[in-house]
């Protein structure tokens, strides 16, 4: 454990727990979900809203921000926290994904991964050791190892390849990460695709090297929802009770309940932003779709008891007309708003959790997501 | 004068004014900068941030809310400050400009114009009437009387039709209007180019009727600044001291210094949201591109002390990654910098006047923005 981060396990063992997951920049209550600010900046919405919404950690992107404005340029500024104004704790990822999902070309091979930028076309080289080296110039408060993420369905082959070689880039990682006398914390990454045998396998290849925190890498990436949460429950019991775990990428608020259920502790995922932007709201009653012309009338707000101003402040009938003529404003509440419920998901978890409620607040969430409209028309 | 609306003014004859502008939803402090939430939104800005700028009134376009989502609905919903949830004061125009600048099709008879839509192509008639009915549905502190506006140059014998077609028009508007018994204002149109003697005859036929307060149209319509002002200081003269003027679309903060010290109380305008979208900064030290890679790794702020947070926490280094990158956020914090500029300059305006200095504020204002440079360099 690196000497300025420390996850503390107040409740749970393989079923949901909570904790407290200290860093440089400030104490992260689990479980966790961490908005996306890809490029140093969270879409739509200010940092201060952020904040406001209740998130407690962020996560940044490696790949991008390699590419634009460059590691050192961010180095030379400060740092990512100060470059961004944001001065709570953040998670970078290494990269990989990226490369796998917005790359055309790109070459995997034992040293690295060499790919063409999505920018400008140029040709950049991406090691272990140089995944580390940016992280750690950005000052991240978590870093995340480089490995080699594959979409499913894919071949067991392929999908134990490409485990095998996360491992070997782990390890590399590691002393890369160590050598560096770094403030923050390294988590590694299990790869194996939905073989419960290769996930136990990458678990234990990651806890005999010893990180800070294990994330499930590889997963929602084209498989259903069951296959992710059998992977899920099959892969967590052969990772360490005292340490953060984290699931990628992930997910909807139904994808939480269901992953927190199986002993996850942190989340991140584009979606509360990415779908506010096309019109989406998360709400107590379900996801709704403000481009429906059903709500071109409805004075009703979206949720006149969230935390979030936005939500019970503007109705339904003025968001719609927001996002129906293209106002940017739209996106911009949609967004604030859907961060809010998470947070507010977050909460009711941990809340839940300490009370040995947590089964009882899952069941309780969904009927209120499925008895969504008649609920909306008793408002 | 309406019963809900009056017009103190405090200090100023002909020259710079100072004046307090009162209406249903409050009062307004002149001269004044309002700026343009076009569809009911102001793009980019949450409507708190547009408040805490210091904007007291807001304007939005009868030409967009009569198409999407309709002056009906907003009535019903309770109008326009209800359905925005912006409780301070609204201009609305009478949708004559847009009917210019954005119908392809359109056809100005006597009884009013009818339109294509630029929304969905259908055949749409704005009659002095409809205007002000819409713009009392929509529950407007202060409408305006249906025009027609034309571009400069345009020939002599067309300003003074379209002119005098105008003070038909504001008759039939007056009449309309008187017959709703409005708790708002409504203020008349001088049109007439940049010819003098039509201004002067159009000002006359105007305060004949009588309004409760009276813009300049037709002006940036493509005309250098020199006959912009040169018309206004033919024109300011012909209407009545103690009622408010409106120089309708305008402009940059340098038009707004000139415009002010020829007698104009009233002023929106699109640039400092628009522009800011465009990664243009309007500070004290002159208009900044942030687009410019001499930006890419300034750790200074706009301008350290701004009243806008963002232009104080953010460096000009991220805001030209923002910008260069295309995050929406770029925009966002641009706008809001932006509407806080333009109040500061007001606010810098009232000072002068109120304390006889307008004109060394004047000069002191353009020698900041001229040696821009000079002071970001010592900065």
């Amino acid at each position: 454990m690196a000497n300025h981060v420390s996850f503390r396990l107040i409740r749970g063992g393989l079923a949901a727990r909570l904790g407290d997951l200290s860093t440089p920049h400030g104490t992260v209550a689990t479980p966790a979900f961490m908005p996306v600010g890809t490029q140093a900046a969270m879409k739509g919405v200010h940092w201060p809203d952020v904040r406001a919404s209740g998130a407690e950690i962020v996560l940044a992107n490696t790949y991008h921000l390699m590419l634009r404005p460059g590691a050192e340029s961010i180095a030379a500024l400060g740092g990512l926290h100060r470059f961004m104004h944001w001065d709570l704790p953040i998670l970078t990822d290494s990269g990989g994904f990226q490369v796998m999902s917005l790359s055309a070309l790109r070459q995997v091979e034992e040293t690295g991964v060499t790919f063409r930028s999505h920018v400008d076309g140029a040709i950049v080289a991406l090691t272990p050791e140089r995944a580390i080296e940016i992280q750690h110039m950005l000052g991240s408060d978590i870093a995340m190892q480089l490995d080699e993420c594959l979409k499913l369905p894919a071949a067991d082959a392929e999908i134990e390849r490409a485990m095998q070689l996360s491992l070997r880039w782990a390890v590399r990682c590691k002393r890369a990460w160590d050598g560096l006398a770094p403030r923050g914390a390294l988590f590694g990454i299990v790869q194996g695709g939905d073989d419960a045998r290769l996930r136990q396998a990458s678990a234990q290849g990651l806890v005999d090297i010893g990180f800070d925190g294990y994330a499930v890498g590889g997963l929602a990436v084209g498989e259903p929802q069951a296959v992710m949460l059998a992977t899920l429950a099959e892969t967590t019991p052969a990772l360490p009770a005292e340490q953060p775990r984290y699931l990628m990428g992930v997910g909807t608020p139904d994808d939480i309940l269901g992953a927190v259920a199986r002993g996850i502790d942190m989340f991140d995922c584009v979606l509360p932003t990415r779908n506010g932007r096309h019109g989406l709201a998360y709400t107590r009653f379900g996801a709704i779709n403000l481009r429906n012309a059903r709500h071109a009338h409805d004075p009703r707000p979206l949720d006149a008891q969230s935390a979030c101003p936005a939500a019970r402040e503007y109705s339904r009938a003025y968001l719609h007309h927001l996002v129906k003529v293209g106002e940017m404003t739209g996106g911009m509440l949609l967004s604030m708003i859907n961060l809010h419920y998470y947070q507010d998901l977050m909460r009711g978890m941990r809340a839940a959790i300490a009370g040995d409620q947590f089964a009882e607040f899952c069941a309780a969430v969904r009927l209120g997501w499925s008895r969504g409209d008649i609920e909306e028309c008793a408002g």
